[in-house]
């Protein structure tokens, strides 16, 4: 239920709320559509962690960009939060928010500009939808879950610039990650030039040049040098502006000198499009701010600080009230040589402070680890494709850091020439397991060669290789395990152990291929498990990682204390293997 | 040559150095001996790096630890440093100086006391005698050289109360230490008390009382609950001290109520001695500043904030200039249940603020690793013994925190029943190799049961493992390497690489046992390297580590490109291997 109506104060220390008592235009955002409304009166509800979207018509003239400031107050109670507005072309302002609670919500306009200042309004939010959990959040120190405690078991993957490839590709790639395991996917806000990766995007997010307005060129799937563009330009923009976005014949080039100061409104609509997709999938969406993967051939990598800012605080007023969206600050931010670390850490202060919601934020690295114990970091991003080839490496970045640790990158299942790009699919899933029990994520990417050029990696399209249903079979156990993630519970000391501890344990034998596990459980308490004692019972699985098969192991296990470190079976029980690479051992307690 | 004159100005910004112009008492402290020197005109010299020592008589009334300010500027050309004075008892206030350049330097006293106030001289200081190198610092990010940039390749151990036990037991443990390969040594100021060391120490650091001598007790060597005790006590303190330290009959005991407000000078003279002892031995003292073996029993770990920050004043101002301290601010800090994380980084801020010399400053953990990107940290000093079975666990906390990284305890060899104290000599060993190809460094430390209860890593003595002489063949190695220190030169893919690309290769194979080993190396360049490149030749040796073995290979090894990442032997030569573990390949650039 949205109603607009004249604000009444409960809070005195804020008049500024009552400097326009005008009756104003609202815009409601339900669910995943946003449907601007420009009349007063016009009633709907908004579910919790929806989107509620203000759209207002305010000025044209100068650099609507830059030159006017424009937010908005959303209130309930005493609980207040500000959101910045965004200028969207057409002489539309609009203003964005995620209530994180039901019930009624005041807003009250901010803005430099006398049109956009004091708009005051109030809608009514009702409580989330079945498959709306909210964003997803730090949960445990070192794993996630939903706003609203539904555990997240993160399992990502990588499209680095799917949604800048042409319309029908982005569709199959939307088809291909509505069956495949993942709820996670990394990509960029930018243009990627790069490896199987050299064609020009479908739109460009700066006009090109000062009065020149943005283009988009929705381009042919051959890739490489494509010449034969189609042009689309914003439609005018509304008479007495001075600086309108008039059409323009000539295509964007890229070489061309962009305007830094004049985003490309289309190139942002069709990105957050993209972002509300993956949403109605259950999907994340790892939002890659900067990347290196320009080297000048457009030059966003290399803008100048003030362009960087501009371009976050933009960014971050457009997408913050997704709930799916969460923040990378960067792909392999030391491999963008016209950056400094100090930049970076700019950056995240930025989307820090400007996000109110404090959506996920981290920032992933080439060689050179960020200092991850910022404060402003929820998790570490770390590309480390060695650090996976053992659980004891893997989880040595979680005791550092005392936050989620996520490999983003531990290299791709693939056949390309780059070692980064070959993994084959046991090597992945292998690397996924070790994560798994250290008590870490992993993410997917895959590089097979192709004709057509369409890596996973880079453009989406379709899976190709052996790793996906291996994935979807860990999901399984991990949407299984108890709430709470799974820890390394004999940490330091053996690392094949995860679980938690008296409750549930996952010990992952990886490349070993024993014939029989001595049953064995380690005295450890975890920080979300129960200490171990005499007496209890376990039932055991035999886990076949890469044959997804979950073998039970007849009978149960009693604890019985052998020495100062360990528990084994009262009668010394063994449990037989087969013999081959990829077992896991899970062990459930019984209830008694 | 030290003169005392009258101070002639050359920073006219400080008008106080001339607060008092008479003819001063002057101290002289030169190389390792402290002598103290109480007439004008006194003449003699002290090296760079050595001890100058200022001792001035001053005010005994009130409570001399806490009522007087007391502090010198040393002074040379710009160059000007302020060193905190401390009370040390009969009436003798001292302040220390480790002057880091030769030449003239002046001095001034300041001090809340008119006696001790604006005292002035000069002295002259002579180059660094032949085996007086400076103290440790940081080099090349990860390793560590003396001042005067002689490569410090560190290596070692732990005898955390040996200063306490009784004077044979040290002096024997000085003989030890004289014939050992360990270039470090660990140990607390603090008495402990844990298993194998329940005896009183022959000091205690406090009085044991207001108004309540210091006591010193000499104890006998059986250990345990020595209740045969040789009081010893400070001589009178000069007259009209209202708080002078008398002699006082009765034994101090563990439940004594400590006056953590009065140092017994004597327990730091002490100290001080064997920090000498060590220092004449070429052995660096890792000073550990607290720790949590004491449970209360005689409640240092448990001191109020106030005794915990004047305590680090106090030890700083005394140790300072010392050449070969290091500061440890705990050993295990998380286990010390009574102080909080927010304490050890005030700590830190007083160690780091206080020191004038920046003395290497660490801080080691027992299962909570500490924040080490602190800018004071100057080296991640770490418990985990896990992360050394390992080079590619190893290496990773290099990459995280971009500071050396000391493993200063990685289990210990022996044969007690802690899982932390039973480890193989072999496998000790194997574990500093793993740390040195990761371009980290390990800590020795050895636990065999002992009728005597005397076990090496916390009583010193003697050394009864087999591991010492490996180590001493690792260091042979280590010092014969090119200075700058080991590196991983194909980080994150061949962890078992170490060395400077294009010079100088170690590559370790711990426990495989192959016949032969492929002639292969990375493409990547290290820091201190140059790119390896067609046509480069090197010689090949093969160390047994265990068996302290070099085994030249016949011929030299001329490199050329295989593929993207690694270079061969130009004619696809292998290296025998003789089929056993532990066995090392070094190979060495020709000089061409």
């Amino acid at each position: 239920m949205i109603k607009t109506r004249r604000f009444r104060p409960s809070c005195p220390v804020r008049p500024c709320w009552f400097r326009n008592e005008s009756v104003i235009k609202t815009v409601l955002a339900s669910g995943l559509a946003i449907f601007t409304v420009f009349a007063a009166g016009a009633e709907s509800t908004i579910e919790q962690w929806g989107r509620f979207e203000l759209a207002l018509n305010g000025p044209t003239n100068s650099n609507p960009f830059v030159d006017v400031k424009f937010s908005a107050r959303f209130r309930q109670g005493q609980s207040e939060t500000e959101a910045s507005g965004f200028y969207d072309g057409h002489g539309i302002y609009r203003a964005r928010f995620m209530p994180d609670k039901p019930g009624e919500w005041h807003y009250l306009t901010v803005s430099s500009s006398p049109e956009l200042n004091g708009q005051t309004g109030v809608f009514t939010v009702t409580g989330p939808a079945a498959r709306n959990h909210g964003p997803v959040r730090v949960a445990n120190t070192y794993h996630f879950a939903y706003a609203d405690g539904t555990p997240y078991q993160e399992l990502g993957t990588t499209c680095y610039v799917w949604q800048l490839q042409p319309e029908a590709l982005q569709e199959q790639t939307l088809k291909t990650l509505a069956t495949a395991p993942f709820n996670k996917l990394r990509f960029c806000v930018f243009p990627k030039r790069y490896l199987w990766n050299t064609n020009e995007p479908i739109l460009y997010p700066f006009a090109s040049g000062p009065g020149v307005p943005p283009v988009s060129f929705s381009q042919d799937r051959s890739g490489g040098s494509a010449e034969r563009r189609h042009l689309t330009v914003l439609p005018p923009a509304s008479p007495g502006s001075n600086h309108s976005l008039e059409t323009h014949g000539q295509a964007a080039r890229a070489t061309t000198n962009w305007d830094f100061a004049r985003f490309n409104p289309l190139y942002f609509q069709h990105l957050e499009r993209r972002i509300a997709d993956l949403q109605q999938l259950g999907i994340e969406a790892d939002v890659i701010l900067f990347h290196p993967y320009d080297g000048g051939h457009w030059g966003f990598d290399r803008m100048p600080a003030d362009a960087d800012d501009r371009y976050l605080h933009y960014v971050v007023a457009r997408l913050a009230a997704y709930r799916n969206v969460w923040w990378s600050l960067a792909n392999e931010w030391d491999f963008m040589k016209e950056k400094k670390e100090s930049d970076f850490v700019r950056f995240g202060e930025i989307v820090s402070r400007d996000d109110p919601y404090h959506h996920l934020l981290s920032i992933h690295n080439g060689s050179l680890i960020f200092n991850h114990t910022l404060p402003w970091i929820t998790h570490a991003s770390i590309q480390n494709g060695s650090a996976v080839e053992d659980p004891g490496r893997a989880e040595l970045y979680r005791d550092v850091y005392r936050k989620p640790v996520v490999y983003d990158e531990v290299k791709y299942e693939g056949n390309i020439e780059s070692r980064w790009g070959q993994l084959s699919a046991e090597e992945l899933v292998f690397r996924f397991w070790n994560s798994t029990v250290a008590g870490t994520y992993a993410g997917h990417g895959e590089t097979y060669q192709s004709d057509d050029q369409i890596l996973w990696w880079s453009k989406g399209g379709v899976l190709k290789g052996q790793s996906p249903p291996r994935l979807a079979f860990l999901k399984q156990v991990l949407d299984d395990a108890p709430a709470g993630g799974i820890e390394p519970v004999d940490r330091w000391q053996d690392p094949r152990c995860g679980g938690q501890s008296g409750k549930y344990y996952l010990i992952y034998l990886g490349k070993e291929k024993p014939a029989s596990w001595k049953f064995t459980l380690p005295k450890s308490t975890t920080a979300a498990g129960v200490a171990p004692a005499d007496g209890m019972k376990f039932t055991v699985e035999i886990l076949d990682t890469w044959n997804m098969i979950v073998m039970p192991v007849k009978g149960v296990f009693t604890l019985k204390k052998t020495d100062n470190y360990s528990y084994a079976d009262k009668d010394g029980r063994s449990v037989p293997l087969p013999g081959k690479p990829n077992m896991a051992i899970r062990i459930k307690r019984v209830n008694e």
